[in-house]
């Protein structure tokens, strides 16, 4: 590693203020003070990676602070030298794996991690993209499942991810961990008021659908429906009944709870994934995923 | 509790044998060597109380060997009284809850365990079923994951389950909480061997489909297909694709490595999730969801 910000020095002493700053970041008070959070592991640190260099050839804010790595992890993985070789201003530190697990959250936090400025981003300035597929987090409260639902929406190519105030600190390490990457990959909104965000996207003309066991609309007929409607069907679209191909705001409630009165009350539709089978309920980040995977189709194929 | 096998006496000792021969069933060695499993927490146990009721009517093999209960638990949930006291023959037994601590594998239990007879379904007596949908899950290694994916098949309806040998243990106590009692609600197969279980599902038509994010076919275009062809659409089948609609056998992959060459050898189509963001690859559990609802949609529509 020859960055700028680069030492040969590895750092050794676990007790040392720095690692101790870093550790910190594990605690949802230590990144409200410090403004950042922690990437853990390859994948994490090489997702964070790639988006900081865009940035840095695009003039925006960097994604990484800084890099530890232990000698081991950068001989496997010579992708990190390079990437850092190429982001002038990067503190990039050799540190001894002792180091590193007082550093991170993780057991094995496979010889590497990022800090990183947690991003800012405005719901204005999503507003401003159009998006055409949103998903809402009211109250998850879950580490795993907001990360899981992050992942699927990257995955099914929505555009951004709103977290309601109440709702669980995305950029705790175990949520980071299960984004798996994805959470650097779209905008996300943390603290959000929900009813200032759905007037917004109303104002642009978005539909607001909420994902509810007890909701009136049926998702596959739904999906069947925008289906044949894009195969040419002249069928007119049945009165009252939301269509997928629309721009969507989808909200996704509290596990135990679900979506609340107040929070239903702010959708225009609500919108049940069918059970087929005997169970009661679905996770819910599986029913975020059929949800937005639904929408998806719809959008992309229109 | 006035069933039978009830006693009015609280157990107290946590080191007595039948404390650890419970605790011993949070082990694989321990299950197998007792043939029996642990259902922990009201949800699951309800759901095997009422599996347990409906076999007794049917006389069929028991579901539930033995309840055990806190007083405080039982005060919370009647429900469980009144289902013990139809269930002659079901040991009821009171215990403290340091008595339950010691026997369960989570940290707050929530008063009640069922100790649950290993079910024993063999792959003939499924098979004779003609089963129209299936989820295998080949050499998966977390349990979250296995729990999850058959939670996802009982919401979409699948008529069972089939674990690879070399896959977890579905009935490990993390495995059986995530499926929240939907272990309860289809037939599970165990350490099958995947050749043998294809070539079965093969000689009664089913069509095997592998989740491969390599996969040739496009999932999305393949509802797209099979909803058309639903509404009447009389364009004749794409050569060569598979339809949704025929009865499917699925095939999802181990975590890090996904389906080997022999599991792919052993499909006649390999289907891909598309992805249509920045991520690279979903969740094993995310992928099989998206995957099993699409094969219900164009199932039960038909």
């Amino acid at each position: 590693m020859n960055g700028a910000g680069y030492t040969e020095e590895t750092m050794t002493n676990v007790r040392a203020e720095r690692v101790r700053e870093v550790a910190r970041l594990g605690t949802r008070t230590g990144r409200s003070k410090a403004g950042e959070f922690l990437a853990e592991g390859p994948q994490a640190v090489r997702e964070a990676m790639r988006l900081h260099l865009t940035h840095l050839e695009e003039s925006k804010a960097p994604v990484v602070g800084a890099l530890y790595a232990t000698e081991d992890c950068l001989d496997r993985y010579p992708e990190f030298e390079e990437m850092a070789d190429k982001a002038p201003g990067l503190l990039t530190r050799l540190v001894s794996p002792e180091v590193l697990a007082a550093m991170a959250d993780t057991v094995t936090p496979q010889g590497i991690v990022a800090v990183c400025p947690l991003p800012e981003t405005s719901l204005e300035d999503l507003a401003a993209t159009r998006p055409k597929l949103v998903a809402v987090l009211c109250r998850i409260q879950d580490p795993g499942n907001a990360g899981t639902i992050l992942r699927a929406a990257d995955a099914a190519g929505a555009d951004a991810l709103v977290l309601t105030s109440g709702s669980v600190d995305i950029y705790n390490p175990k949520a980071v961990r299960s984004t798996v990457g994805s959470i650097f990959h779209l905008p996300i909104i943390t603290n959000a008021d929900l009813g200032e965000t759905l007037a917004l996207f109303k104002s642009q003309g978005a539909t607001i659908l909420a994902a509810d066991g007890y909701g009136a609309a049926d998702l596959d007929k739904l999906q069947d429906v925008s289906a044949a409607r894009r195969a040419g069907s002249t069928t007119a679209p049945e009165a009252g009944q939301p269509m997928l191909e629309e721009p969507t705001i989808w909200l996704f409630g509290n596990e135990g709870e679900g979506l609340d009165e107040t929070e239903l009350a702010g959708a225009d539709h609500r919108v049940a994934v069918p059970l087929y089978g005997i169970a009661e309920s679905l996770n819910v980040a599986t029913a975020a995923t059929v949800c937005l995977y639904a929408s998806a189709r719809a959008q992309r194929r229109s």
